[in-house]
């Protein structure tokens, strides 16, 4: 794929790191999903507005350090000003660029720094380097979050390749999950939103850190169309895949990196009533701050995650429910004699653990990951003010 | 009012403190709520039953130290055998007692222990002492919660009292919250049951610890009429509101002793288009980690109360929205200036604080209570399996 990229240092990061991300490609497919908080951001509204008016885009700018949420009247023009430079800078239509913003919140943007950054950056433009475009829009990431994948549809090699931001959506101010993915097939903008509507459901929406939803969060999918490879009906189901792959990948790194977390925690909910059901399931026990604390202890405490999916209210009969901790047999309709001191262990010596619930009412499952809830979490997040 | 007491050491507790409570009354009118999460304890079961077959109760029966739940047709056996033995050992009809336990769950009640304590307990008949019966079924909480008022009604004295015990909902596996109000007046159950309805709503559903509801969750309501007074349309609303006093002043102790908790924030939504949203609104605030954690770094963290708002995906006009910290006006439609060091001061310095938010949206209140997020949470709740 031909993804021309800028990045630039514009001093809107306390850190000093790079903090402005240019993107350029041809006029291309995309698909667009953005937060649904109410306290949505300039940007999100911006990006709203555009994707009403255009199929194609051609661009993408994105600067980190500062969200532009909760800004006003002054923020939606910032973001207006951003798009319209870039757009101007690299030569593109009107109204064929998207702009994203993640840091804090409330703070307007220092535009002379931002414009001078997306200046540099799109007169520097070169190679696409996922790593520096990852690091780019980081915030609070320990690390670069960006992940390549080589599909083969109808005997023919494609490309997608993604990057991510997002440590929860959860530091202080400095909220945000951001999620791009290019591919070269060649696809109709419908056909793609159907593909990204599953996608987003199993990847992005079935992640959780803390709970808490950002006003800043997007997901970005990009076809460039470079390759003869078109995707239709008979191998969309392939292809949303290998998409949902990449993005899987890309959502388990965001929970690994979840402010604080020592383990990343897949949660398989089996044979229940339906998808909605079971994504329900996975969440509670997700979200359930009992179960996340359990994790951080290794202590395989089954009633905390048989409460969390009863605080649902469905009717579920406990009495035919099986669950796994690992490989180990921990509540099968009742209490069982279950070997405490080896589930401890498992928990203790892996940094990836797993909990499958069986329920006996369907045949829908579904998986959800979360993190684990720690002193680190607190810390990070109680910013000590003293 | 003439309420009996009898209480024992049975052993079912670690501490070896008291963990058998009788109470025993003349025969009375009730209104009994419990836990809709759907993996009901024994108890829960049980009481539904009782409750169905009658309209008066003359005895209630508590262990602490086991929650007999999650202990499938032996845990139902054994809940009915402590009320029956209870019932007996009274010499009150049968199917007039309700029994409650909480503790460990998924582990068989110890029941010659809990026979002996129950027979102990009924032997030593005595009148009500409110603190020792608080500390009866008491868990992990650190005080007993306990409370009395006298109000006035039609020119008339009644009485109110109540015991609860909870610290979050939250312990290792010793979960729940109880609470009982027992009031001398006269009243017909479906008219209690009405107040009741108005009153958990406002006092033990509007609070929250870590968000995570029990198994065994109990709130009984007793109206033994001993008193001439009258209860009728006329003056309901004035008793409602005397009782909810009673029931908020209940919950506020057992957000208090949230666990780990250095922090009661009383979160005052103002101006909702109706009650309902009122209280999700409020809801939403307590539950978010992020704002709980900035409560307690003192952190007077406007955009994480917002953004907690949003979330609900409600369409709220955020120009609109004004939100104090204490008396310090922090977001009017936008961003304040605001006296930074005076609103950490502020809450640095209270056990207690507010926060009131205005949505300009209609004329419905409502109050949540919320503890903040501390490490100690987290240290209490990761129970060190090392």
């Amino acid at each position: 794929m031909e993804i021309k990229m800028g990045v630039s240092k514009a001093g809107i990061k306390p850190s000093g790191d790079y903090d402005i991300l240019v993107l350029k490609f041809r006029p291309s497919v995309y698909s667009l999903v953005m937060t649904q908080n109410s306290l949505a951001a300039a940007p999100v509204v911006y990006d709203r507005m555009v994707s009403q008016m255009t199929d194609r885009i051609s661009a993408v700018v994105v600067n980190s350090g500062n969200a532009n949420a909760a800004t006003g009247e002054e923020g939606l023009e910032n973001a207006r000003k951003m798009a319209e430079l870039t757009e101007e800078l690299l030569g593109i239509e009107e109204n064929q660029s998207f702009v994203f913003s993640t840091g804090v919140i409330g703070v307007q943007l220092p535009m002379e720094k931002v414009e001078r950054g997306i200046k540099e950056a799109c007169e520097n433009l070169d190679k696409l380097d996922l790593e520096l475009a990852a690091r780019a829009i980081s915030t609070t990431d320990s690390f670069p979050k960006f992940y390549r994948y080589e599909g083969v549809l109808n005997g023919k090699q494609y490309s997608i390749i993604g990057i991510a931001k997002g440590a929860g959506m959860i530091h202080p101010d400095m909220a945000t999950m951001l999620a791009y993915i290019f591919t070269d097939v060649k696809i109709e903008k419908s056909l793609l939103d159907r593909v990204m509507k599953v996608v987003v459901e199993r990847s992005f929406n079935s992640i959780d850190v803390d709970g808490c939803e950002s006003t800043n969060d997007s997901f970005l999918i990009v076809a460039t169309g470079e390759n003869e490879l078109e995707i239709n009906e008979d191998n969309k189901t392939k292809f949303a895949k290998d998409i949902l792959h990449v993005a899987t990948e890309l959502a388990k790194m965001i929970v690994k990196d979840g402010e604080g977390a020592t383990k990343l925690i897949q949660i398989n909910v089996h044979n229940a009533s339906t998808k909605k059901e079971a994504k329900k399931i996975g969440e509670a026990v997700a979200l359930s701050n009992l179960f996340k604390t359990a994790m951080f202890g290794n202590d395989p405490n089954w009633g905390r995650i048989l409460s969390a999916v009863g605080q649902l209210h469905i009717d579920i009969d406990f009495s035919k429910v099986k669950l796994y901790i690992g490989d180990f047999l921990i509540y099968n309709g009742e209490p069982v004699n279950f070997d405490r001191e080896e589930a401890v262990n498992y928990l203790k010596k892996n940094r990836e653990v797993t909990i499958d619930i069986y329920l006996e009412r369907g045949d829908s499952d579904w998986t959800y990951y979360t993190s684990d809830l720690t002193y680190k979490y607190v810390e990070i997040n109680a910013e000590y003010t003293t």
